[in-house]
């Protein structure tokens, strides 16, 4: 079963708030990344899985791409993205990618920001996405980096020191793959663990070659708007993966 | 300047009586993770770099290698390779990778085990060794994980409880890349952390294909062998990459 946290009132109560900041980890780390390893948009038929508010397929719309077709789970967040981030050349849909379905070499990119960590069968859908995609199309995706997902009680993987600064960032069960359940927000927000071979190996099994990864590292300027981000110097937050077809 | 812990005779003393025991890191997990990658030998011309006493090097000729060229800077090894694993397949030198000179596409297949975290220029090696494999060839490595490896203090990355039972392993610093000083045998045993994403790209820039990932976790029947591996479930040790050019 899906989850769907987003259309839990209180969850996306509190993640608008947080969205709707000048300053947070997506625009400030997750969204340059990804958007540093975009190809040149022009023309291209593109699939975004996650679209959340649609703010990501506006902005490939604007850079000239053909048309996207931007899908999500969530009630919540398509209903504003069809408000907000509304063009001729995006179609909003109410998918899981795991039940979208659409014929083989269908777009030249395919993006998802976030958002395949929520997924229980990642193996699954990577092998979908690398037929939906045209040969020598690109995929270009983000999920919370394994370092991050790692610790099994996922509520603040920080030790702290007497005095309550930052010791260590810690990271245990990292081999044991699956279900882990956090605190954000609400109680129960539910993701998937998986080491870095796991996400790379499927990627390779599907006919990918990996073209770049990342691990952004936030400029001077964006811990200078959010100081929070210093923490990435001690772990990352976000893997990114460009990976050719 | 290189670094040659290897020679230092304090060192050397617990390092030959740790490998001389039956079960090990070495053979238990980082030898059959590498062992796991190798294509058929039959026939290639091989490079070992940081080929430590030889038994790698030995076992690639049992398995019809054609030929290993096995180098590594430590004389008190090359000392015991030269003596328990000579072969007239294979040549060992006193080289570092660094100084070691041949012709491009001189190599069908080239491995190192737990040598590259020892090298302060990783792409300048990745540039080397590309160069002196042949086209098709593979590149096969192992390397301390760099979640092993983040931590600047590395005398010890567990954080016991107030029992002494390990509680949490640290990982700080993981973006901070560069020199760490670790204490292992001997005080000042000098590695340098990478980011994966350093060692992923620098592969790909260089013109490899990332063909297998690997963060080894050893079987119930090591772990019987060795009980400390256990804690391989709790943060990887080692990196294997297999890489074609």
């Amino acid at each position: 079963m899906k989850q769907n946290i987003y259309d839990n009132p209180e969850f996306f109560r509190h993640y608008q708030a947080l969205r709707q900041t000048p300053y947070n980890y997506n625009n400030l780390l997750e969204q340059p990344a990804i958007k540093s390893l975009l190809p040149n948009l022009q023309n291209l038929q593109m699939l975004d899985i996650g679209c959340g508010m649609g703010e990501f397929a506006y902005y490939c719309i604007e850079n000239q791409a053909k048309h996207v077709t931007a899908i999500d789970v969530s009630r919540n967040m398509l209903a504003i993205a069809r408000r907000e981030y509304a063009h001729p050349k995006i179609d909003y849909g109410l998918y899981g990618i795991e039940d979208y379905h659409v014929a083989p070499e269908s777009f030249d990119c395919i993006t998802s920001s976030l958002t395949l960590h929520y997924i229980e069968n990642f193996d699954a859908v990577i092998r979908k996405i690398a037929r939906i995609l045209r040969s020598n199309g690109v995929f270009i995706f983000s999920v919370e980096h394994p370092i991050a997902t790692a610790r099994k009680t996922m509520v603040d993987n920080w030790i702290y020191d007497a005095n309550g600064n930052r010791n260590h960032y810690a990271i245990d069960n990292y081999q044991d793959e699956g279900l882990r359940e956090q605190t954000w927000f609400v109680d129960g927000v539910v993701k998937y663990h998986r080491c870095i071979s796991t996400i790379i190996n499927s990627l390779i099994a599907h006919g990918f070659t990996i073209e770049k990864l990342l691990e952004p590292l936030p400029d001077l300027e964006a811990v200078e708007k959010l100081p929070s981000l210093e923490k990435e110097l001690r772990r990352p937050s976000f893997l990114v993966i460009r990976a050719k077809k």
